[in-house]
């Protein structure tokens, strides 16, 4: 499947112009950032790296787009020609998947042609910003929930196939398994879950659903309990299961009461290693609210896949470097209303740690040509971590961010990053950004 | 591409444990509803049927499927075997794509055994729960432009996928364009757009990229004006394309009065024709209050691929009829927490209509097998308009309702509807459901 259209228009008519007027083959940098945080929110975690690399292989005009583009009118013979033949041939680099950013981290830096990176800007904000919406918001809730695995089950309230990346995001920040299958297959992610409801009501009564289930999966599985009545289902799912019954289900009630009363339940008939699982609106604030009641895992859907109030990062891709007529490499920002100027010129990050903790956020930037080098042993002792990576090396992608080894690598990676944070930055009330942002022109 | 692991894991353990006990047979009606609107919303928008259709004919278990879910151990082999087979064979009915929902709305019935029809359920929720959002959240900005085109930008907010999604909802819902090209070529709607700040930026000066794209795109183009200062780029814009500028586009800063100040210099400059697109993180709120700026066309992005606010409808599939053990069908439903009890039986609707305005959702039901017929002509001379069109019959897609044929057709409802729609229900501050909905067992 060609990513090649899931594209704005303007990226093209702005290819045609550029190739007409010769300034195509400019060199330039994009790069991806964002201005803000969602309000309130401490840190943002960098997600999609891995499955924008893979769309980026798949970005080729083939047949059926080349004619889709001239029978609409899009653009021109000569610009379709360069389409044909298109592939990307720069350098990316950017802060590794997991890791976590701040209102002006440089995520990600696309080096080469102004063609090549141009067409390139909708897809990746697209990925970085959904994706990194999922795995922000994850992240809250994996710290929240404090060691007890969360389990990714929104799948029904994402467009189908932002489902699969939303479930790949999760898993990045911390989440152990999801319900999604493609996701399951296409990463390499444990699957989970096991009835709904609607396998109650289809039998006659709930001891024979549950007898039917624990048949099926074995007294390991997880039996659903709230269709009817919680403790007459909780003494059925014992009686069809046994004491060695898995877990039973909560999805709905009042959850801290409930999960005690079953608890107790559970105790009383003998099933002591019967763990609970609880879903049902689950946020970042919900699990929190639970950290005292005896829970054994979440089930999150809607908050997760919809960013917990952030359904979408501000992630921007935007020059701040280009050739100009002269040959020359130069800053370049967008300069007329305040709140959306940029600060032009290539840029490198590092983050600073103070005894292992982290103080700060270093961007630093150049108004010409050369690429600042983050040195990671300041003076003082402190050591500067380097945030960026290689992605891309002159069109090769680099093996180890795609599939299922990526997202094994941005889990690690994400873990790494949220323990350098100070504690205060894993507050889940609302607060300025966890680390302060400066810009160093070097 | 199979649709088919686009699914909760437990849709295929139910199933599982369903053919092993002989349930999976059972006839079986599921509804899709919602149980409330988001928070001060006055209606609802269906859309996604049309993809959903497409969706449910490329849900077939073929070998890569089949080999994961074996390799994986999601299912034993019988159910894989069942699997192999797979294909709907039952019926659907439901909301023609494009009318209104409020809550409690059955907007689609899915009518077939058990094991055909619970597996739909993921995919279908995913579906109609995200084009929903997006529509709903359409609909609101199109009523706010009052006739001024809305145009969807978003793509870059949104998943990859889900922006094409978004681009057809927007559509549905009324918006003129899209700058989506997939959702162009897939839907055949009109795509939009001309270039962005990178333009300009690579360019040496704004004089010379104002040339390049007028040279392109010709002088009917629209050329953006604010990447340094806006009245030098309105001179330049008219200067470089002449009175016949197609349009300007305003991308930052205070719209209303830059809107004004603008007009009034396009028109001093004799380029009276011009018009002035507006963009910048336009919501249904912001689009109102531009109402009295000479503004000809709102660019919408971020906030109509996350729906404004609410990025999901709270859609589910609930089981409401199922044939028990002595062949009767029976009204089922889950009883336990009051939040989350719904009303079993199989369902129609239709809306009362006084005079051509709606003042009721009327939904049907019936406890036994029996399925309740809406009566156009009631007593009183009120018309009660079906609400239900027959979408599946006996597996096989109605093609009305699919491709861009559908979109058309969902476009065309939707405007029909909201023009019955009381005057009070289109406003945009918060406030109850436009219409009440009266529940009749019959």
């Amino acid at each position: 499947m060609s990513t090649a259209l899931l594209t704005d228009r303007y990226e093209l008519t702005m290819l045609q112009a550029a190739l007409a007027d010769g300034t195509a083959q400019r060199r330039c940098v994009f790069e991806v950032f964002t201005r803000r945080l969602p309000a309130g929110r401490r840190y943002g975690v960098v997600a999609g790296t891995g499955r924008l690399l893979e769309a980026i292989a798949d970005f080729r005009f083939a047949d059926a787009e080349l004619d889709w583009l001239r029978s609409a009118g899009v653009v021109d013979d000569a610009t379709l020609t360069f389409l044909a033949d298109y592939r990307f041939t720069g350098s990316i680099s950017g802060y590794a998947e997991g890791e976590l950013f701040f209102p002006g981290s440089p995520v990600l830096v696309v080096d080469g042609t102004f063609a090549e990176a141009v067409v390139l800007e909708t897809l990746a904000l697209s990925i970085l910003n959904y994706d990194s919406a999922v795995a922000s918001a994850a992240s809250r809730m994996t710290w929240a929930a404090n060691g007890r695995p969360c389990l990714e089950m929104g799948s029904r309230r994402a467009h189908e196939d932002a489902a699969v990346a939303a479930a790949r995001a999760a898993v990045v920040a911390g989440f152990a398994g999801t319900s999604n299958l493609e996701a399951g297959r296409r990463y390499g992610l444990d699957t989970i879950g096991t009835a709904a409801h609607a396998f109650t009501l289809l039998h006659d009564d709930e001891e024979s659903a549950f007898a039917s289930q624990v048949a099926s999966a074995g007294p390991g599985t997880t039996l659903l309990v709230d269709t009817y009545d919680v403790t007459r289902g909780v003494e059925l799912a014992v009686a069809a299961a046994g004491t060695g019954l898995g877990a039973v289900r909560l999805d709905s009630g009042d959850l801290p009461t409930l999960a005690r009363e079953v608890r107790e339940q559970l105790d009383a008939l003998g099933a002591t290693g019967t763990r609970i699982v609880v879903s049902s609106d689950l946020d970042e604030h919900a699990i929190a609210a639970l950290a005292v009641a005896p829970v054994d895992s979440y089930g999150v859907g809607t908050s997760v896949v919809t960013g917990s109030g952030a359904p979408t990062c501000g992630m921007v891709y935007k020059l701040v470097l280009r050739e100009g007529a002269d040959g020359e490499l130069a800053a370049v920002a967008k300069v007329s209303a305040g709140a959306k100027s940029s600060v032009g010129g290539r840029k490198v990050a590092g983050r600073r740690l103070e005894g292992g903790i982290a103080t700060e956020e270093v961007v630093l930037t150049s108004p010409d040509a050369d690429v600042p080098v983050v040195d990671p042993v300041a003076a003082s002792g402190d050591v500067l971590r380097p945030l960026h990576v290689p992605l891309v090396r002159d069109g090769e992608v680099g093996e180890a961010w795609t599939g299922s080894e990526g997202v094994q690598r941005a889990r690690e990676r994400h873990s790494a990053s949220l323990a350098e944070l100070p504690r205060a930055a894993k507050r889940l009330s609302a607060g300025e950004p966890a680390l302060p942002t400066e810009v160093v022109v070097v």
